[in-house]
């Protein structure tokens, strides 16, 4: 092994790469809320100008994708891999978005972990040497996450306390073994964990002991604390999963401080916007990293974050089987600073 | 970049990762057809002593894993990191497959392309020095995908002549920087290609653009031909696929020859056993590979292959508003011998 290798779940990239650029793309909800003024760009058309929700998906990660290679300065197909994946059935929101564009592609299946997964397997890949400028992205839909997940939208169904919001939204990042930016400094690889939860409205209680697991098993890989770091960003906990990691973290004697924080938490406004919970889906990480995180990172007002996407584990067939909804969490260290 | 680049789809392994061990589960159609001796484990089982089909696939993947590790001389928790993905909804039949395990996992959506996914994917890691002891894996299960992508059993739809059989099986393979086995020398990303093709009961078909299009990538970016290698596998294009393939390429001047196989013809025999078109899903190119294929590497009765996975991109929702089917096919070059 060489010195990349740093305990059981993680790994230290010797070179870091480099975000150099990042892009967003956010719904109508989501561009009303605290975190409008950092998107690229807000619709108030959920259809994204498609005919299917399922569409509007594709045409959000394609105009991330437009407008990160933009900004780059350079053509959408000089970019030279892509990560993606979503929370639609076969992942078609991604891989609708790539086609026929002849960029090479692999496909991932991360729940609401995948903006989290996409930028680990993209930095092991740029600093492997294996390409260079790579995108990671992903996207979720409220109304095609509502259709598939829980009930149409015209049933009108009513919602749980605990029910979180699926953002509507595309978060993309390109990583390059040079040029500027937050760096990406090591990544902890999540475990499938759970605690025999069942109840699909309740997610963020679900996924809690993912979260916690992987933050112990970094602390553990890194020798590090919640002191090492500026802000230790979760996915989509919502308030209820939130508050369930901080005390399932005091119990277990890891002390997170004031140093939490969770995307579900950060994209909306709670309850102003009645989103119950929070928000979630893989767009409510992707859109809080590609906008409002990233920022923060390159102008120096945060210097280090752990981003630890958060997923849960189910499928409707599953919870209509009666199966536990497990969680995975993967983290990234993100280092910030003009550098 | 470092010298693993090459070209613009692949990547060369300096230090080539050793395939130490493979395992794989079959059926009960599986484990009468003509590879059955290469098979680990075979069930006349369909439920595999589980409840439900869905269960049945996590069952398999979960066997395959302990047969992988029994012949490693591992604790299943040895294996440092799963690389995974199937074709139920939210990729179910992987996660409950790793639940409470411990083990890290990053999971994938490639469709049928898994296997050649995950191998690629542990190649990198393995090469690049992230981890040691990688472990990838795929399956899939005849009910459950029938019950998800077309009718459920019980329906008893009639099937078309270009219908392919999904295989019921699991199969994994070890990745270690050193040891002895076959030997992964680089890969080849693909692309999301079509040629607009609807026919969901013709995937052959409409994943040979794909195939042809990664064939030909990774000629260019290896100088190499058909020539080069004793077999060219594809991984589920069936009798239709393979021939369209066969076309295809002839069309473009891209000589094949002989050397063109595909898993979908070679782990059923066709017509003797009913199949149509010839297999597919996940577990065909699967267990082919970490049955058939790798032991024949492995005594040197091949000494190089390409082994293309290829995946349908559909869902029966995109398939209901009458999107087209893409493909995507990634490829693995893979040296036998014992070296």
């Amino acid at each position: 092994m060489t010195e990349q290798a740093r305990g059981k779940q993680s790994f230290l990239l010797s070179q870091p790469p480099v975000i150099t650029h990042w892009a967003s793309v956010a719904g109508k909800k989501e561009s009303e809320g605290p975190l409008k003024e950092y998107f690229d760009i807000r619709s108030s058309d959920t259809y994204f100008g498609e005919k299917t929700w399922e569409q509007a998906e594709k045409k959000m990660q394609r105009m991330a994708l437009e407008t990160l290679a933009k900004k780059a300065g350079i053509a959408l197909n000089d970019i030279s891999l892509v990560y993606s994946g979503d929370l639609l059935n076969q992942c078609i929101g991604s891989s609708f978005t790539l086609r026929n564009t002849g960029i090479p592609h692999l496909g991932l299946y991360g729940a609401c972990s995948t903006m989290a997964e996409s930028l680990l397997l993209g930095a092991m890949t740029v600093a492997g040497g294996f390409f260079d400028r790579v995108a990671a992205i992903t996207s979720s839909h409220f109304a095609s996450s509502e259709r598939q997940y829980r009930f149409p939208l015209g049933y009108g169904g009513q919602r749980t306390p605990t029910a979180q919001w699926t953002v509507t939204g595309s978060g993309t990042a390109l990583l390059c073994r040079g040029g500027h930016g937050p760096k990406i400094l090591g990544c902890t690889v999540g475990t499938v964990t759970d605690f025999g939860l069942k109840d699909a409205n309740n997610m963020g209680c679900a996924m809690a002991p993912a979260a916690l697991a992987t933050i112990r098993a970094h602390f553990e890989d890194f020798g590090t604390t919640a002191e090492d770091y500026d802000l230790i960003v979760t996915g989509d906990l919502g308030q209820t999963g939130k508050d369930m990691l901080l005390t399932l973290a005091q119990r277990e004697g890891i002390p997170l401080g004031g140093k939490l924080a969770d995307c579900g938490t950060l994209v909306f406004d709670l309850p102003e916007q009645d989103v119950h919970s929070g928000g979630s889906g893989c767009g409510c990480s992707a859109i809080t990293l590609c906008g409002y995180l990233l920022d923060k990172l390159n102008r120096g007002k945060l210097k280090k974050i752990l981003f630890c996407g958060t997923g849960a584990l189910l499928s409707p067939t599953s919870t209509q089987q009666g199966l536990p909804i497990s969680g995975v969490c993967h983290a990234v260290i993100i280092s910030g600073g003009r550098n």
